[in-house]
């Protein structure tokens, strides 16, 4: 039941960081060409995602291809940009202005022919600026109605890409439409397409007090929509964007029994914001940890585990971490 | 398009509180006779929430009737208590132990049938207990498997008393199952009966990071299945239980609004633990909290507040606000 | 008792304001003239605050004396910029390279003599960059020494300029040194200057699950050290840096009591980000809600609240600002 | 640098554990001396806490002296207990009742005397019900000055036992006066006293987003006032009391290198609810993971620890855990 996971990171991680206080980044900022070989240089990494229009348009999509074929790497996962300017600050599918709408849905379509082209099989449909910021400044249904509309069109534009929603309960809108695991399989059962699905991003899950676990056996419960997964890691309340295995090493660790439990096959990537380090060493780091702990299942036994899951006897469950992790 | 709200509260608002440091209550205790002669002298109060076995049973049922009835109050909810003692720690409805299981069915059905003798619509399915603690500790899938069946079968018994699913993120169990509004939903679709629905409470919700205005909007865009309202108040973290009015003015004022936006009839239930508070104060307090801020809309406008909204404009948002608040 | 608020704003409050996702910016950027000229457009506005280098350098601070004065305002506060570039990305006055924290130090120097050039009272010490990010990568004792020993360099360097520390508990460093007021309140004493005091950012306060109001009493009570305050609002988990009145009226309120009580002189300054919104409007929105809310006060009757506070009777505080309110 | 931990625990550990849904509680009630006896069974616990009132009075502490002789044990503190009935309700040492504030400091001193006759050196001073609910409820300033008043009283009282604080941010009051490690250090300066210090509740500390490594450094660093500590585990937003090791395993292996570091000689004990579990299988299991994980750190090296934290690389120090933890 466990498949080995195979990794990917958005090229975005070996670039300049940059947040509210230092816009200018905390960095170095490299073009496309040397983020890609970069991400040749982290042990493990197979896989990389491009964001549309910052690495990947209608001119260059081609060179991408044989840049990123010719550094053996797979494109797993086209990102529209619907969130990076301020045209789209005050929503995207779900804003208040048609044309905006229009040129979103338009954004995401043309995401999704680089897909193609890239032979990508997803896109990562993360709706940041879908929201609102004060109490009294949105028709949430209005919101969900122009978001499900959005979506089906997409769906329809190319049936063989699979559309993955990122949700997020906040920021950069104080308020996010999509904003966990319950109303996301809310609006994929709503859109109902059979290349409509999910991702979990880890820290934004956390963010919401899921347990990332849980989660990932919801969305295989209800349909077996989980598509993709971000992981990252955060202090829980807040989309820190930090290295995988920082904090949360046994949810991580139950997220990945899950992962294999409900046969996800699908890629590991990461989505981390290595500010003050070095990107290849972050995302090292990273794949490093995810590796350690799903070996780490095999030393704790899968069979022992669903057991201890089936008593519900935490003690049990605790003392076999421990004895797996510590002797 | 505004209905002027009933109001009712759990009979239990008037008898002593207690938590895990003072467990035997902070207050007096009352006889059920004399909880519902202090639910008489809360002014605007028409209605009752009872607990099954704490206030009702097989016994007493028609005693209780008349008392309700003879009080001028109508019951508007009977609560089965599933969660209120050991045999229930480990979970109900989806408890590991299928005889455990078979209970909760039976305690839930029991007090549907109360609510009927009663002429109680509803009754009100929280669970508190059905969830876990620690991380490998629950089959999360075989949990809402149960939880599924459960709910399908005690819809079935009495197909006209509505089941009113109470979402709560944790408490008493770290995590709860049915935790989010998005989760109830996905419930209420796969448990797919016309009977089942939903509350908010606010408190819970706002425990969730939910903002509870969007909460009830998205529970009538998902088939109308708002079917019932707790309202209190708490400091976002927790599940403070205060009175209404305490501290979120302008979310309740919202959540007022959408209320009647989409044609809420139901009751609007008062969900406090005054522990240190005179009950019958802190009911008294918390309607008339609500009764002034329903009036604040009509002074703001809904048509006014409907093309702000429609703006997405903050500011203006904010301004009628202060301006009907503060002048 | 009560004073009259005096108002002031960054004078950033008028620029674009951006974030880590729109980098560029959600609106128009001015030069600082503009910005000096927009802000004498917001009603009530008297003061306004400068970062330095960005608005005021060696070079031109004369000729900012001059654009100040001629608009008629007062500059009441420089903030030294020790934390927007990625020099100070790992610390400024407790960075691990004593070349960085000596070029710290003297960048808050020169902000001093600025202020002094600028008659304005009150320096903004924030060390945001100084914390950590990860388990595992501070000496907590070395931070903290070296923050003192800083600090008190500068309060020697201008004893007649106000050093107003304002504290945070995360972003941009996810935990910064500086993070509560209790351990604000800790670094004044250990510093121990007349001229080193404390603002209350009440967006900060809010994330730390502070009530603004007892943090202004203890910053009172611990040698009446609360020099300065930075106003707005937001959801309570992150500083979103909403306008005031826009999430939490009461405490609000009954922060702007105790400001009175404790005989705070000192200006009511907005740290606002209306990323979205016209930052003239935002401001203006601003003030004209903390002046509802004095005047509220006045309304309610300051001996009357001190009844309220001296009783505990929490059903008494709370009808007594529902009748100011709604009547 | 390093000492070998001893373990206590209270003994209430082993006892049924309830909230304020389950107010009967979730398991068996035991007496004293059964209770006692139970902590003798779990491998490395060589001390006991004990409840003032609960477990030890005037009549009984000759006889508990000699069970807990007997069974080997070493009382490590006793608890007043002023929290614990509805006497207690609106404050102890800050109540506005005088009456309430002399019985309070009474039953302070009671359990000082106690402590010495039990050859204790130790008790726990924690504030539960000292603070507020509601906004516009406390007079801040009063409530301080009592507390402190209060303190040097005791303090003076039995000049050689030791008074150790316990903050908590909330529960059972939404707020509580002494909330975190930076109040508490102001208090414990205010008072001044050889004899006052202050302990860290783990999960206190992380419900205010506490570093717990953080807060033990400055509790050193600041008179070296760290005189005990609590250990538990929690899901970081409210005080759980779960099992150590279950969630925050990298957290609380930095806590046990810095309580190290700073040359902690005190008791490590455990305050836990393990509601639902057998409390000498949770007690067992906490110690068995603190014992792990402070062997770890032998096996990453105090001295490469030393040097990562001197460095601040993020990097190295992950790194470093997943070798040691993971291979």
């Amino acid at each position: 039941m466990s498949t080995k996971p195979r990794f990917s990171a958005n090229i975005n991680t070996f670039n300049s960081g940059a947040d509210r206080y230092v816009l200018s980044g905390y960095g170095e900022r490299y073009p496309t060409e040397e983020l890609i070989r970069l991400a040749t240089s982290v042990p493990g990494l197979s896989g990389v995602e491009l964001v549309g229009l910052w690495h990947v348009n209608d001119q260059n999509v081609e060179q991408i291809r044989r840049w990123v074929k010719d550094a053996g790497l797979i494109v797993t996962c086209v990102t529209p940009d619907i969130w990076a300017s301020a045209k789209w600050g005050k929503g995207s599918f779900a804003s208040n202005d048609p044309a905006i709408r229009r040129d979103a849905i338009q954004e995401v379509k043309k995401s999704m022919d680089w897909a193609k082209q890239l032979d990508c099989e997803v896109i990562d449909l993360w709706f940041g600026q879908d929201g609102y910021d004060y109490p009294f400044q949105a028709d949430y249904i209005a919101g969900w109605e122009r978001i499900v509309e959005g979506v089906i069109e997409c769906a329809e534009h190319q049936p063989d890409v699979k559309i993955v929603l990122e949700y997020k309960p906040k920021e950069p809108r104080t308020h996010c439409f999509i904003a966990t695991v319950g109303k996301t399989l809310l609006l994929v059962q709503k859109v109902n397409k059979p290349n409509v699905g999910a991702m979990i991003d880890v820290g934004h899950a956390l963010m919401a007090y899921e347990n990332t676990a849980e989660s990932a056996a919801l969305l295989s419960y209800f349909g077996n929509k989980l598509f993709y997964m971000h992981f990252n890691d955060n202090w829980r309340l807040w989309d820190d964007d930090m290295t995988v295995g920082s904090i949360h090493i046994i949810e991580t660790l139950e997220l990945l029994y899950w992962l294999d439990r409900v046969g996800y096959q699908g890629w590991y990537a990461l989505d981390i914001f290595p500010y003050r380090e070095n990107g290849v060493r972050a995302a090292t780091e990273s794949i490093r940890w995810i590796q350690a702990l799903h070996g780490l299942l095999d030393k704790m036994g899968r069979d022992e585990i669903a057991k201890v899951l089936a008593s519900g006897d935490a003690m049990q469950g605790t003392a076999l971490i421990r004895e797996a992790l510590l002797g």
